[in-house]
């Protein structure tokens, strides 16, 4: 099968670049005029894949509110999953799944093998547990075709307690390019946000294609100050893979801070929304164009 | 309802401190002559709730093993977590979920609240989104008389890439034990892991039960001297709260080395096995005298 870096790169260079989170948050349903149970959650997702899911690059489902209704969510889950695929899109499934070994193992199986009723393009995964810990997740993802997004920096520092900041031995960050954009601080440590996007950045390197296929998670919502803090800023976004930026619209990050923020690495960055064009239905239509003036909105900003 | 510290404390008194993991590993489905499917998942699952779920305080089953299956796994799950419930234990579902804002909160819904179709009394969550991220399961918990095991220290220092040795400001550390059994180093920073049981210890504190029901996740393979370089021997294992220590058995960790390195905390500690009662089966017998004779052990090392 063809690597999922590849893939993605034809799908937002033919699409655009964009990717529509399918969020059913309880509200939303509400919004809609549907209950709160799997039929609403099945009536949802339906119209969502049917309006966007010609014409997106990149769906991403958040398990959480799947996982809500229990196995009957998770029946329209694989029910989404297999619609929006055939219909073309790439399906990015956000669980921020992280354990150690035969268990990061069942993860990896449980959405990363084709034979399995969850199979997906590519998920988050959580390197809390150490980046070798994500191992099973990479190796399967590489294995299958599939693609891995590693939570980088979500949060800003200001946020305080993200984990994220934490401080880890700088010894094997040399993987990376040196101009991270980080403050001087004689400081040998770096943040554990750097840390992991050096460590992608070694996976992709290893990997050698043309376009990495594994990614990292980092804030549309972050400034540049904020990646500078965390070292991370310009050129040291650039991972070899792409770079998936949540919180475009209703969260507060705009086209043109993605354009600007992201700007060293304008080919990889995959820009996702979801509140923005979901509140747009439940008329298919005007999810649509909810959907395709984003994307060319994204466009034209980084035609700049 | 009853908060989940004092219903985990009767349990542990009534029972013995046991805690036995239900993860349907598929080469464990093959010993068993099962099929690597949700009928051979359901099978196995049958089996050990009509074992152990009568006698066993705390009965751990692992999403990932379910998720495999999908939607027929997630229903596996479902009736595997009633009957558990109905036979007396208490089940703590390992999903090691984490997020932010409502996401969080619809993980918190599927596992915290009790209509839920998956609803239990406790879930392990991740806190690398930073410890205030987790406010829904914690708040969650807190109403519906639910617990919640937050990652502490999994892995020792050796392997290396943890997170849970990154270093952190130590600013709000203060509301722990100062004689916290670290390396005095000059250092003002602390293990990411020693935050993460500060903030649980403070978060216990704040609820003012004599027994929290927060809880946090310490591996039972760890040495003396892996919990004080990450600053949390002795004494600083004391969170207010049950402390789940994983890997008794098959995966290293001895009653005798739990007894001594949880000494400080021996009334809340959980120790955790799986694989060395679950490959006593299929036999049902079989499988209660493994779980049984564990116990008789762990009571046997922490009397003396």
């Amino acid at each position: 099968m063809e690597r999922f870096g590849a893939r993605l790169q034809q799908a937002t260079g033919r699409r655009g670049p964009l990717c529509v989170g399918i969020d059913p948050h309880p509200s939303l349903l509400g919004a809609w005029g549907l209950p709160d149970d799997a039929g609403g959650l099945a009536a949802f997702c339906e119209t969502v894949v049917d309006a966007l899911a010609e014409e997106v690059a990149v769906l991403k489902p958040q398990s959480a509110f799947f996982e809500r209704h229990g196995a009957a969510g998770i029946a329209v889950l694989e029910q989404t999953v297999r619609a929006a695929r055939s219909a073309g899109a790439i399906v990015l499934l956000d669980v921020k799944r992280g354990d150690i070994g035969s268990t990061a193992q069942a993860y990896a199986d449980a959405y990363l093998l084709a034979a399995a009723p969850l199979s997906v393009d590519a998920i988050t995964v959580n390197p809390y547990l150490g980046f070798e810990s994500l191992r099973p997740f990479l190796d399967t993802a590489r294995e299958h075709g599939g693609g891995v997004f590693v939570l980088g920096l979500t949060s800003n520092p200001s946020e305080g307690t993200g984990l994220q900041h934490a401080r880890v031995a700088g010894a094997d960050s040399g993987t990376g390019d040196p101009s991270t954009g980080g403050p001087s601080t004689g400081d040998p440590s770096i943040s554990a946000a750097a840390a992991v996007l050096a460590s992608v950045r070694a996976e992709n390197a290893v990997a050698g294609a043309a376009v990495g296929s594994v990614g990292v998670v980092v804030g549309a919502t972050l400034s540049e100050v904020d990646l500078a803090s965390a070292g991370i800023g310009g050129a040291g976004l650039d991972v070899g893979g792409p770079v998936l930026a949540p919180g475009l619209g209703a969260q507060g990050g705009t086209a043109a801070d993605v354009s600007r923020i992201f700007g060293s690495v304008i080919e990889q960055v995959l820009p996702s929304t979801s509140r923005d064009v979901l509140s747009a239905g439940p008329d298919p239509a005007a999810l649509r164009s909810a959907a395709l003036w984003q994307r060319d909105v994204l466009l034209e900003a980084f035609r700049v």
